[in-house]
């Protein structure tokens, strides 16, 4: 049996066994009135995929395995290209045949106050694209497979500019930075950000922001990634391991855009003074279960800052920022791995070693699963 | 030798000793050109006189005693009330004779970015008006005194319409939740703010809060405040002994503000998701040094709210406050006690044991220091 009855995907139960995730055959969720079903040709690797596989978001056992309903395995993968190979009666947002994207974010109520405020992002019923429960107590299944269904509202339309293997990443990592900076910016004249952490999420950082209109300083424990960044399009660099590297950034930012994705290494009581008068701190690196901020309120007091997080965009925000990309010109920069069980645990690996640089994408889809007929 | 050459207050130099300050000389700061004496005719007791004097702010000695200028003792206070008895060659904004406030801010370099922008309270020079150093090292010295003298952007004048005993608690404490109420609600429809801590600071929140209008939420542990919240306008009573007493109140809320003076006891994980998106919590009460805000990334996460602090206001900010007193016709609830070694011992030892509804003033100053001739 295949689709439409069964999805094919890398799948793993267990945490242990995180980089080896093994070719598995699934039932997908019940098929909705504004569901769509995405045929996947490629999908990017994002460093949720580590925290979900390696149950570092939790301290329950794997969402998966207590599921009354779908597989007892986990698929990830939340940066999914792919084309629409069915809709459901009430979808009028897609149509079969379209290139689409699918980030982090597969479901919502679509009715709450948040949901009508293009804030759909923060719906108190959110369904994730891979380890959150649906009503019904099924489980999502991610985009290493072969299809993925989702709700419309979170299949966004590419524009034809962009490759499939360079748009994925802005599906999670893309949009959880852009929508963060244009909130902080806007308004602002000749606004200034920090961006810290030139890793996946921080390298898109750095181009959003240059392409939004702000001075861009990229901030890095040491220099090995100052060539980098300059070409990300960075304005200044700076390195923390260099003695008060604080002190010429002194009241310069209007945002500080943290992309590492640990915030325990964070120097906050010498990082918060860099902020103007009540501006932002934003962590969208979502750390590990057990961390926390720790700070002083006299740190913030200062100069009335405040520290926060964001949660992935709306799907406006996603179509503006690919919008953006196309206009500016800039894409992220990835390395593509051929799809296997092989390739998945190569880029699972690599990433949990930190030798990306500085987004990977599974490719070939097509060709493995035997799809890419219709 | 009295004033203009000493003046006359209540001062100690043992933190131990913070509940029975004694009555000194000492020789006020050097007079700048841009320098105000304020003879004073009353002044508000802030719960930051306890910090200052308990040293509970610094795990160093207190500042005065570190002094190599003027007193080894420190007079506290910085809700002042007076008249303008000297002004230095260069003031202009206010004459001999006018009835002013002073703050918690004495001083301020007023040429940079923060001073040339409404922002005076956040510039890195600024002198508090107890308990901090000018440039030359002398340690400033309060309003529980014959006199005070300060930098005349700090001293803000006051509308004829409000008494100067309820007018002072406006000058430090309304102060600091007007600047916060105001900057977090502005362009907001219909804004609706929570107030936790119906004490000194909480009760002028909701009144300052209720004549911007925001729909006004009272939070406390208890119901003991009741019936006094609703007086000062709110408009719903929160009482956090409840059992889910945060239930109905999920997405409500366009600020947060703290007005307790520890954060040790905030249940900041149920607290913030009754913030709506990108929405504020922000703590003006300045807690114990060793005190510091510990929440998990992913509490910020679900709504994309932020947690930060507030530090005093603008001079603009002070004289928009006290035209909406006058406006709106509210005033601080406020208990005089006659100023004397007693009368001040008496304030302290009330506000430590939290034993005031809700503000004290100390008044009678003329008849103590045998002022107010002029």
């Amino acid at each position: 049996m295949a689709y439409p009855e069964q999805f094919q995907g890398f799948a793993t139960n267990d945490p242990k066994d995180w980089a080896h995730p093994k070719l598995t055959s699934y039932q997908p969720k019940n098929f909705g009135n504004r569901d769509v079903d995405i045929e996947v040709e490629c999908c990017g690797i994002c460093a949720s995929e580590l925290f979900a596989l390696q149950n570092g978001w939790s301290h329950e056992p794997m969402t998966c395995l207590s599921s009354k309903y779908g597989p007892k395995t986990q698929v990830v993968g939340h940066e999914v290209v792919g084309k629409v190979v069915a809709v459901g009666p009430e979808v009028t947002l897609c149509k079969i045949g379209d290139r689409v994207g699918l980030g982090a974010q597969a479901s919502a109520c679509m009715q709450c106050s948040r949901c009508t405020s293009q804030n759909e992002q923060y719906c108190q019923n959110s369904v994730s694209t891979y380890c959150s429960k649906y009503p019904d107590g099924y489980v999502s299944q991610g985009g290493y497979a072969s299809h993925v269904r989702a709700h419309e509202q979170f299949c966004f339309p590419i524009p034809p500019e962009i490759p499939s293997e360079l748009v994925a990443p802005l599906q999670c990592g893309g949009l959880t930075v852009y929508s963060p900076i244009k909130r902080n910016i806007a308004g602002k004249t000749n606004p200034k950000v920090a961006v810290i952490g030139i890793g996946g999420l921080g390298h898109m950082a750095i181009m959003i922001a240059r392409a939004l209109g702000a001075e861009v300083y990229a901030v890095s424990r040491g220099y090995s990634k100052k060539d980098d960044a300059m070409k990300m399009g960075a304005h200044k660099f700076v390195a923390t391991s260099e003695e008060n590297w604080q002190q010429s950034l002194f009241d310069q930012f209007d945002l500080i855009l943290n992309c590492a994705s640990s915030t325990t290494s964070l120097d906050l009581n010498n990082l918060l003074p860099c902020l103007k008068v009540n501006c932002n701190f934003i962590s969208v690196g979502l750390p590990h279960v057990d961390e926390d901020f720790r700070v002083k309120p006299f740190t913030f007091f200062r100069n009335g800052c405040n520290i926060g997080s964001s949660k992935l965009g709306s799907r406006t925000e996603a179509i503006e920022l690919m919008d953006l990309a196309v206009k500016h010109n800039f894409r992220p920069w990835v390395e593509t791995i051929q799809v296997s069980e092989a390739g998945v645990s190569e880029g699972l690996t690599r990433l949990n070693d930190g030798d990306v640089r500085y987004r990977f994408t599974l490719t070939g889809f097509h060709e493995f699963f035997n799809t890419g007929k219709q």
